[in-house]
């Protein structure tokens, strides 16, 4: 079956943490709150990793022209 | 529940200071007075950081392509 | 016969792995498993291939602005 | 009270200079006379400052896309 | 005659190799296949070439924002 | 009394020579001709001033996305 | 009299070569055959000129958002 792009995000609203890959070589981690059809992201619990160097950051809106890509590091059904 | 991005904003407007961190590795830190759909936004009592070194800059319009994501830096209910 | 670029793309949903070169020299390999109108992307089972160090990444949702090229690497009909 | 970020403007428009950061670390200063929707601005008796030297450039049209802030440097009432 | 840049494009669709010149360097040769407004290309039997090195890499869906130009490489009538 | 930006420009058609500076620090000098709402211009008599070396260069139509900013470089009523 | 950016460029079609400053210093020069809203541009008979090595590519279809200016380097009436 074939899936939008966004739909697969309601997948894992509330759930894992996603790993967010930025431009630059950024990289988020956090649980999605929300999102919209920008790629804006409503990150949870989020930790901020640069060169290997992780830092809490709460909750999160992030730009979605920023995104590379969005990991659900969990198995879709 | 799920929250759109832009929604989240709203409770912080006018509340603790956020954390803006903006393409180029320039940090922002502000009372949020208010933004737009772009996320442009209003900053109060805003300072700058660069390279460790932080500047008084007092209110600021920032213009919402340059942000990375926005950190309220406190939980939301 | 004349095709257009994304319809291409729907001959390739879920089955052989596609290769999708990404600005700033990125490698992403999957299946495709859906796109938009952004070339927004879907892809699972992936891995993430850069600077000849590979990683598996699960499923993808990339945002289509990243993307250089995506090559089916297989024949079409 | 929520204000929105081209409103502040209108506060500052033929008064005391404002500060305009740029991409690429360049920064003007000048009396606001005039703004749209883009942030493309018309500023008066301004200077252009990169690397310590400022440069006096008289009225200026500046496109929008290159602000990364409006700093009016006064206080909103 | 004045011709309008897309219209070119069907004169070589499904014949001789065009190049295709990206930005970043990166130059693809293949044969015409698709297009649409954006500029998004499809190619077959195609080539990237990157300093030099040459590449075999079939079919390819290219993403217009990185086209500097395409050279159908034949003499229009 | 507020001016808007594009407004500015018809002040200074056909008259003195205007400063455009453009991204990546190049710099064009020549009378404003025409201009749309992109900032699309047209510059007769431009010089290009790049590296301090100037050079004549006729008719420009210049690329709207390219300016940094325009100053009329004469005092407006 | 004021002039329209696009319009000047129905002046020099078929006619005289024009020179195309790209974005990356790149330059082209070839005959103009057509153009549309985009500043996509149709050149006949162009030479890529890069760090002064000029090549020869026949006809040309250039992507509008590369370009810097045009120089129909003849004089308008």
């Amino acid at each position: 079956m074939t899936k939008r792009p966004l739909d697969i995000l309601d997948l894992v609203l509330n759930r894992q943490p996603v790993i967010v890959s930025l431009k630059g070589g950024r990289e988020l981690r956090g649980i999605l709150q929300g999102y919209d059809v920008h790629m804006n992201l409503v990150l949870e619990k989020a930790t901020d990793v640069e060169n290997d160097i992780s830092k809490n950051v709460g909750t999160l809106i992030v730009r979605g022209d920023n995104v590379i890509y969005i990991s659900p590091s969990v198995e879709q059904q």
